[in-house]
């Protein structure tokens, strides 16, 4: 989610949401008020400090230190934003301000990363969903097509997946009703954490 | 590592080594200038940015925001440091200044997650090791004592660790040689990264 400059420098780039850091908050505090006063954004499934960004001149004519953070939303939420304010996806950025395209690049590779080894795919998805959904947004977030069986089976083995016992109605052609799932937790994990680390008790 | 505060505020404690951001550095450069200046390390096996500390009352008197840094030295290296300067276990920190038994406990905690989804064991052991030393090194950062067959055969299978082909004597009480293994990379890598989610080829 970036918004268009309207003014000197980098005047009509596109720019990530953020700003000055107050004297009574936080890095985590202040950034989401700034989400919510600047794009309405209020609700994320998940935050986290992505790095700091301290290049000496990534921002023109005076020194500013920027701590990013990597903030994600369920698919099935479209937050309502300012006129000045789009969803781009991350593989057709227009031209960004500063080094935001890099920041934006480096927030798509920590989500890559931890699609391998956490259960992150709770703050992209719905509550529920059908393991074709989900393959969806996976494949989406990785850049290429995940076999859903294989989807299924590994989440579900590390204990980050499960039925809700539910289905969607069958489509028109027929079939067997697919079936919904959900996350067992919605709190970022390791998944199986040292298990394989641990002497046989 | 910690170095003990000769001055106000919080005389007597024991610090993180670190300082000022120069106008002409970016973090990573300046932490580190700051070890090689104030407690003369200069060779650092891995270094990754940690977190930033920003609460607003952290330092008394004054606004001051943290980036915090992970660096880890190879077991067997022992650095010469300044006499105020003390290597001090984790689980037995002396009083610290500030916020600092906080990060380092969130060091020690991010190094534990990535024992489990990286080879960043590399970046504590020495060129080459037995299994028992590797096996000692993954027991003291984890916390608990890891079964070596296990140890092996994980990071083995995971492409992380591969025989040297040489052993060491055998001991005075014979017994085959132990045999010498080294890690595969000493460039940080999540291990298995993705293999789970591609579609089988």
């Amino acid at each position: 989610m970036l918004w268009q400059r309207a003014r000197e420098p980098d005047v009509h780039r596109w720019s990530l949401p953020g700003g000055r850091l107050a004297a009574t908050e936080d890095v985590e505090t202040s950034i989401r008020r700034q989400l919510a006063e600047k794009v309405d954004v209020h609700k994320l499934s998940h935050v986290e400090q992505l790095s700091v960004f301290s290049a000496p001149h990534r921002v023109p004519d005076r020194r500013v230190v920027a701590t990013a953070f990597l903030g994600l939303v369920p698919s099935d939420v479209d937050p309502e934003v300012p006129a000045d304010t789009r969803w781009h996806p991350v593989e057709a950025l227009p031209p960004t301000a500063f080094d935001h395209e890099q920041i934006v690049l480096a927030a798509r590779d920590r989500l890559r990363a931890k699609l391998s080894y956490t259960n992150i795919g709770f703050a992209l998805a719905p509550a529920e969903f059908t393991v074709s959904e989900l393959r969806g947004i996976y494949s989406a977030a990785l850049g290429y097509q995940v076999a859903p069986t294989n989807l299924q089976r590994v989440l579900t083995r590390r204990g980050a997946l499960e039925p809700t016992g539910r289905t969607l109605p069958a489509g028109p052609a027929g079939g067997r009703p697919p079936a919904l799932f959900r996350f067992t937790s919605r709190d970022l994990q390791v998944t199986d954490p040292f298990a394989v680390f641990r002497p046989p008790s």
